[in-house]
């Protein structure tokens, strides 16, 4: 019996590696976030106990992989992108080491490159971008925005959708040019991709009609969108 | 007829994903880097043309993957991690929507975070690190090293294993702390990894035995990986 933390990918069910879709189609439970493709839930056993994540609390999903897992039974956690970026996976795990439970990381794509390509944006590019950070914009007040506004390389913000005005306006305000190209690309890498492409100081109000999930990326590259967007996505903008 | 830039995964050949899988066992002609998984390879079909990437310069990879989808071949270009980070997919996809040939990026599992995750080190951590910066460190004197130094997130350095004492010493230089946690994972995800772990002061004397490709890790979750270490690599540690 093992514990087996899988990251689903960034949305588009092909996206799951082949180690995660065989421990998905072995397991007793899968426990599931509600961003996870549906797709992917299915391909469980049909006998298996399907539990979404939502409305639990992060404790509750914790004591219950404990839970089962010390009842020797093979437990899938599946998240959405990786389990170790902003996917609390660290406390799962750490969670399931205190108790003795065999548990295993199974990476998954994360959303930090694979939204961005979605869009045509490679996340670093020779010329444009040797570096990238990323950072959870949840809280806008814990941003480094000296760190965000002054280095080179690729921003790629998670969850910053609702704060992007505060976080635009700062990072102008500690010195990022209002110019420097910025996407919003929401529900990436699925049917419902949009992509909202403007300048740093322009790109909340042009991204005011997307929804989450979405991810935001600031930086020279995402000029190359403009020549790199998927033939799919051109036909219908 | 499109050319696939697919990206492989960390190594282990069970992390790429299913939709680059498919590609692979479907393509016509196959262009492969050095260190992508040979099982990965033996999976594109008996007649498909295999080309290894090496010795070729990338201006004939790029060359002969435009010819070959311009002949109405389904081309592989299977990559080692993500096609987007660090990988030139960028570069090829522009020689690619130049020419007119239609091309699909199917993104991959990248080292980033996966190779941390391998050695027992989630890349953020609530409360340990909300952000993470990823760089190239093939050359020292292009980093930024008063960003690198000042980030309270994770630091993660590609191909910086030959430079690591002198990317190391300008590091605290620049005023990151000397105990500042730091790992060095080379082979990660595949049966040859090896991880040594160490203060920054001291990691490129610890790491000194280890060969590339190898990922730096620098930031305080390293510290989780005494506790969060998988099982296979504790037993043989």
């Amino acid at each position: 019996m093992t514990v087996w933390l899988v990251g689903a990918g960034p949305g588009d069910p092909g996206l799951i590696t082949v180690r995660g879709l065989e421990a998905v189609r072995g397991c007793d439970v899968i426990v599931y976030d509600r961003l996870v493709a549906p797709e992917l839930v299915d391909e469980a056993p049909a006998d298996a106990l399907r539990i979404g994540r939502e409305p639990l609390r992060q404790e509750r999903i914790t004591d219950l992989l404990v839970e089962y897992g010390l009842a020797g039974l093979d437990v899938v956690r599946l998240k959405g992108g990786d389990p170790y970026v902003f996917g609390r996976g660290g406390e799962e795990a750490l969670a399931l080491a205190a108790a003795g439970v065999p548990f295993e990381v199974v990476p998954g794509v994360s959303s930090v490159s694979a939204v961005p390509a979605a869009a045509g944006i490679p996340v670093t590019h020779r010329g444009l971008a040797s570096s990238a950070t990323f950072a959870s914009g949840h809280d806008p007040d814990a941003l480094d925005y000296e760190l965000l506004a002054r280095t080179s390389g690729t921003v790629v913000l998670f969850m910053a959708l609702a704060s992007l005005p505060t976080i635009a306006e700062r990072l102008v305000a500690h010195g990022r040019r209002p110019d420097t190209p910025a996407a919003v690309v929401a529900g990436g890498t699925t049917a419902e991709q949009q992509t909202a492409i403007a300048p740093l100081s322009e790109i909340a109000a042009a991204a005011a009609e997307l929804s989450s999930p979405a991810l935001v990326v600031i930086g020279d590259v995402v000029d190359l969108a403009a020549r790199l967007v998927p033939p799919a996505l051109a036909a219908t903008a």
